[in-house]
């Protein structure tokens, strides 16, 4: 089949043999898969996702001298049973899954593993008991979208807001962007956003942000304080007498870049007390000062991926329109252009999301 | 009066002129004052304190080209009455106070302060409003306990424990200690510690630690996770039937340590989901793996101080024998010992808490 296969760190077009179905999974024509942030990081920066992955007693631990196909926002038909299987969607049934097979010794990823081709191949291998069936009238695009969407949904769920809690997002690329939206769907107003991009900053508006931001304009934290007024003065906590200002809701940052330097900035940046969830994904080395954490009292919650049901749910509030994701995707391209992909990607003003079509000639 | 000055980044004796009460304000005697890991820290850090002071919009700023008498844990006899006083109080009752003045134009730091002289000094100053009543029968070196056991308490509240989670405290000087003794308040059994220092591990079972471990004979974590295990196997979440060995209660891990390193080695040991609640304050720059965090979502929640109202129960709870405070107390010394009970304080083997005692001649 063909595929776009990462090989001694460079994406080149490739015949591969097609996966085989182990029992209780499914080989699935792959439709569409969404090209994501973190394929990017993991070409760029290979040995560090792998190192790290290790120390941290991941699953998703790869050979990097071997072969590996990425592609794990996908949405795929249903082609061929294995053994033992259910046979409950019948073939040509389109289908969403979490990005993983089950398997008795544990669980191994899609994508980023030298055995499970992910979307960027014309085929994938899946496990039958993690299909999700499509529902009718979600477009193909809208479905490979369930995955991206699904990492902002988490993030928001992680966050446990209150109602007082005021959002301010920090970095517009598609994590922020499924931030904003998960966060418009739990009606956590006003949603401030910040991105040096003018094109990210409008995408974030058509995602549901409220008001956005150019650093080099303004500071996004001052534009979050006056955002983080409480509306009606009287459901305000007492301030002391000496504090400047009025009372501003509880502070709540998502950390949507993903690059050293940035938790730092948003720690200096940010209020007493706020909380930091760190949904960018940073694979260097990073630095701080913990006094600046420990005078606001901050708190710092890491996110990574989803749960099932977050993904389930993210599948149906697609579905349901719910969840509008269709300003992100800004270009299609078949396995060739997958390496002119990651290329364009790197600029924000030119795309967000790219789809891959493997059965595009 | 005669105080311990740190005047040029040195302790030094010196005869400086007694405070005057302002507005509400109260002049105190000095009882006992114990000296505090962060005298010891802003001895030899004097400016990073006061630059990451500044950044995180703190109030404790000193001119270090200025006369400074540290102390916050204090006990004290009240003397003297300025304007507006209450006076409900008579003079030579003794009290405890929040180590801060409530001045109209905000709060100002007793002891890190150019103006209002700390515990290290034979007389204070000190906010009529804020002070406690030591109650008859805690004997002053127990009552000056109530400022370091307070911070204990306080990481114990932020840390918002369930009946489930199991805690690990790494390192046990003082801050640890009070932890511990906080943890063992709140029944949250089994107490496991780690320390290099046979003595501090002794201090922490006496303070109520279940189990020690010395980082150098065996991994804390591992000590950790094998007094992790329910104890009721029926109460256990289900597992995976891939994961390597029975299912652990959730993780809250208290960093007492205070040196650059000490976060990431705990991200580095953790198990997923861990809690990382940062009491131990370093004053230089760290540094970290994001990606560390991301994988297994830890939370890492930075604490400071006290509330007013922990403060209050902590003096209670050292009263009513709920807290023992007892084994901390390994010295007293009179203003001229103080600059050498800094050196001592170097070793763990030789000192937990030293009290200063101005009125000794």
């Amino acid at each position: 089949m063909r595929a776009a296969v990462m090989r001694n760190k460079k994406l080149v077009v490739a015949d591969i043999p097609a996966p085989e179905p182990g029992p209780g999974e499914v080989i699935v024509k792959t439709l569409a898969c969404g090209i994501c942030g973190s394929d990017l990081h993991a070409l760029k920066h290979a040995e560090q996702l792998v190192e790290s992955s290790k120390r941290a007693g991941a699953a998703f631990v790869m050979d990097l001298k071997r072969d590996v196909v990425m592609g794990h926002e996908f949405c795929a038909e249903v082609a061929e049973f294995g053994s033992g299987t259910q046979r409950r969607l019948k073939p040509g049934t389109r289908v969403c899954s979490f990005p993983v097979l089950i398997r008795p010794n544990g669980i191994q990823a899609v994508g980023y593993s030298n055995d499970n081709p992910g979307g960027y191949a014309e085929y994938m291998r899946l496990t039958e008991a993690l299909l999700l069936e499509v529902p009718n009238g979600l477009s193909t695009e809208r479905a490979a979208l369930t995955e991206p969407m699904a990492v902002g949904y988490h993030a928001v769920q992680k966050a446990r807001l209150t109602p007082d809690d005021a959002p301010l997002v920090i970095g517009c690329g598609p994590v922020g962007l499924a931030v904003i939206a998960a966060l418009k769907l739990k009606g956590q107003h006003p949603i401030v956003a910040a991105d040096f991009s003018p094109r990210r900053r409008e995408l974030a508006l058509k995602m549901g942000a409220d008001i956005v931001v150019d650093p080099k304009e303004k500071s996004a934290f001052e534009t979050w304080k006056e955002a983080a007024v409480y509306a009606d003065a009287s459901k305000a906590p007492p301030v002391q007498p000496w504090t400047r200002g009025p009372a501003l809701r509880p502070s709540v940052i998502f950390e949507c870049v993903g690059v050293p330097g940035v938790i730092e900035s948003i720690m200096t940046g940010s209020q007493s007390g706020a909380r930091i969830v760190v949904v960018g994904v940073c694979m260097e080395r990073d630095s701080f000062e913990p006094m600046l954490g420990i005078s606001k009292e901050l708190n710092v919650q890491f996110v990574l991926g989803y749960t099932p049901e977050e993904f389930a749910e993210t599948l149906f509030n697609l579905a349901q329109g719910n969840i509008n994701g269709d300003p992100l995707i800004t270009g299609k391209v078949g396995v060739e252009g997958v390496a002119q992909a990651f290329e364009d990607l790197s600029s924000p003003e030119r795309h967000a999301k790219i789809l891959v079509e493997p059965w595009r000639s």
